[in-house]
């Protein structure tokens, strides 16, 4: 199967990033194929740099369906252009967000979530809450540290463990969700740390996407999801 | 006060219609204008058009946010793009759904929507629940009439009269929202008609940006709203 | 246009409050009346003290109704009465408390609330609650003021304005609301202080009902908001 | 323990109907004390006869309360008034909707009510909704019978009967909670004949009360239903 | 009438609490009777441990329904086995849990929860949720101390006691509900102490046992909570 | 790793037909064992054979747990003991209802659930809240086919195909969701004939629970999912 993992910012460091982090944990049967968008935004932080992203996303996404790609994941933990892209694929399309709060809510009975910036809290929050997924939600935190640093600067690791302390007692919360795509790096160690699971969107979208195809599940495309239709005014 | 009512697909017959129902209510200190995107697509009927919509909207909302414009009112019911559209604007920045389910709210004690196309509807649930405003919503329907071809066709009228006396009933409504921009000429006689407040929100979402403006009121600029920032990867 | 705006309580001092601040921004068009109840209870704190004074409203609406006012607004942040005003009116009513709720939540991805005594907290809590708004609310405080005193004492400001950044950090909102009529006067010093939208209800929803009356739009007298009947046993 | 029995209405009949109705059940322990409110409405069909009706209460409850009265019943089911007794009350203050709405989600998996006139059918649902009680409630369904014309004539006993089959069966309900305090008299005959709990909100919430006020258990005064302060302007 | 209030695990100290708190209080007519199931958990701290007490709280509940037992009560804070109870008996069943929320939310405007250990919590979250009573809850704590250890050492009352005054203070909460039968003998000084309703499940539960059963109300058998099916492979 | 896919009742005949449907679909590193629990009821239709079924759950679990096995799906659509289980498990544990409610989310804008009996409805609609995942389902139905018979005869597949059909219109579904393990062997024919996803969880959840471990994430044990205590009275 041909699974492809889109980062939807312009990050090519980023996308070694995701390469690295899905190979790892890819099934022997998959092509995987990692992308970034070269005309998107540098990274995503907030709901215009959103819309220029999803705009990008979506000739990749239709590109990527007519070549035969059998599944999509979305590598911004903004779920960016999730519902758009489902329309254009046949296959399943995940997002990295949704991935790990699913994810978090099948092994914990409450988690919390740590992203980058302050700024894009409600957007998450606006997620999780269309999921239904901030019901075991005890709270969105930010580490305030800027998407692109995150990836250039591996000192980051020591404030995001020291958050993740004080985030799981102060929450009285039971596992981790990393929400960014840049924290992907550090899932293991903190799990190991923390003692508790750290969710990294990323894999789980991965293995996920990979899941649904080989059961031959795929997008509805019964009428909400269906491609948009072509029309002359 | 400068005021900006965006179609933002490419239909300039829908321009035309929203422009003369803007001027019918406009207030008399208001200079109002009018645009739609003709980059855009040629109507919104689901998410991947959404995403088009909104990446041409911004660019506009940008250049009026530099010419001065006081406030702005995204006329497709879907709300496209308008937490995007806050960042870009330092003036209240309204989508027609959104006016359109507050208003009903304080109109009534429930309300149903009448929408063009069955594959909106989970759009305009996101959004409803995302304001909270499904509280009052009994439910939301289609009339399964494209967009553009509501805005050529007068004949929809008495379709939407008949489905609106049906749904009042089996919904135990008391008040329709029309959930397409399209429909907004037929506000006032389906009113007459049906004996129960039909609410458009292209003129109550113009009223409403009048009214903050005039109040010094704004879009927060505190944190989540604030513009995009630079970014060199 | 006759607009109404009716202060629930007894007090004349507050009425003025009111009505400067509506003639301050009321349109051109509209004829402003300001009343005060002077039967009603001196100031509203606490479910009974409601009662009280929708019982002294009704009439007052009736009267309203009777004389030919095209719209009310119900000048107590608890919305008293507000759905037995609509059962009397024929135009829009509206509440300061829904109505600065509404525009938090159009001009904030989330707001606070600061009312005066911690007693009416959990009326507020269930409007918001029956409204849907409390979606985007952090949370409701109270300054611990009395209705009155806040009338008289200007000094009153800073233990708002210190009050009101506290609340904006920790609650992590980007706008408020101020739960008392009595704090009207403070809004726009606030907001020019704290750099957030700050929310008077009283100007909202005098803004707003003049909206409505001007879009031919008022309450549904479909069934539920029907006059009550006259019945004997 | 003396205990009162309050219909918030004009009715004699309705408390004559009601004092039946309490003391076929009430505890040997016992005072029971069943009053109408004569200058109230004659029946409360709406929010404004709920305004004139909760005015009237208050003031018997407070009376109660000097006279030693150990806990009261608000026999509407709209619930009139409950918060603004409680300020006036030490004992117990409960509501029948609310009693019946709680005893039917302990004996249910989902429960519906059948109340008399469509217009208070919002009433009802805001309560439920405020309790948290909706979440066990399919529907609310009215008889469109007065409330005056169910006490009167027996005949309506078959109108109930056949919609409470027809309600079980539509909404999968496995409870009906009869919202009306003119149709206790029918709870039993309609047990028997549906083979479902029929709950009659005014005998369930005199025996919770009298349990309460056993335990010593009264409302809280520890700050939101206070006494009113006594205030001067 | 016959009432069996059954403490789930084995303990038979907790059992004699529970007795002399039942006999304090059941009604005159009530043939009380109090057990404990040695084969179970020696305490339920868990949903582990909820499922051994469930397995045989079971055949407690078929022996006492076929002994002729009008109601039941199931005295842990967990609700253990509540729906499976339900199917086995025709009379009510009720959770001291439950009881208590349900008391919580008729004598005040908000309620916290005080248990005995952390790992409880979530199930108490969950049940909470699943009737609709989290609405009207704060916050759920934990003394953590372990549920024998409660039994045994008056001690803990003054843990208990300095926990419910912070509690109240920082959730702004106007009741306590112990959140465990172990702290049963504890509510009237700590309700003394505190002046606010401290409330005991088991009592509550007892009563509104008593009381329905003394209306002819017990559990629906119409569907959902019939008797299982025997099934043959 | 070694996959444990345990069918909680006593049929040999449905865990050999779970068998195969895990056999199709297992990853090529997975040693799949299937289970069933000879002491357990024949099948589950209710709440009180859901606690016998979990009470023969958890010695199973345990001793896989102590055998090492990697991860465990509970293959009852009530998800029977799930929390319990977690307890004793330091791997994933999936119950198969929570992984098709967590697919179709990802699959559809809105779902349905056709399970075998009405008097389940209620367990999987109390489950769906506490995922949060009822918020994009639209209703749950019920075959009235008992579980056995389902496993039993081929015929039944018509009129499970029938049912689909009529759902999916009228309740506007995109997506089915087979509530029942019995049901799993017709997943594939009905998704191929109805033109929209069906979900089997079985299949669904023994890849998601092979994902879970192949990333190294398992059952948080920080504080509610720990092993019981061992305690002595």
């Amino acid at each position: 199967m041909k699974i492809q993992l889109i980062n939807p910012n312009a990050s090519a460091g980023m996308a070694q990033l995701l390469d690295k982090a899905g190979r790892r944990v890819k099934g022997p049967d998959t092509e995987l194929e990692v992308l970034h968008l070269p005309a998107s935004v540098a990274s995503i932080e907030g709901a215009a740099d959103g819309v220029q992203a999803a705009f990008h996303l979506l000739p990749a996404v239709a590109r990527g369906q007519a070549a035969g790609v059998d599944g999509f994941i979305i590598a911004c933990f903004d779920d960016t252009g999730l519902d758009a892209a489902r329309e254009l694929a046949s296959g399943p399309v995940i997002g990295i967000g949704e991935a790990a709060m699913h994810a978090a809510s099948m092994l914990s009975v409450r988690y919390s979530i740590l992203t980058s910036l302050p700024r894009s809290i409600h957007i998450i929050e606006r997620n999780m809450s269309a999921y239904g997924l901030d019901r075991r939600c005890a709270r969105v935190h930010a580490a305030d540290i800027p998407v692109l640093e995150l990836e250039r600067d591996p000192a980051h690791y020591q404030r995001l463990l020291a958050l993740g302390r004080e985030i799981l007692q102060n929450d009285r919360s039971e596992c981790l969700v990393l929400g960014c795509a840049g924290m992907s790096q550090w899932a293991r160690p903190l799990q190991d740390a923390l003692g508790a699971p750290v969710i990294d969107g990323v894999q789980v979208a991965l293995k996920w996407v990979e899941s649904l195809v080989s059961l031959g599940l795929g997008t509805s495309k019964l009428l909400s999801y269906r491609a948009p239709l072509q029309k002359h005014p």
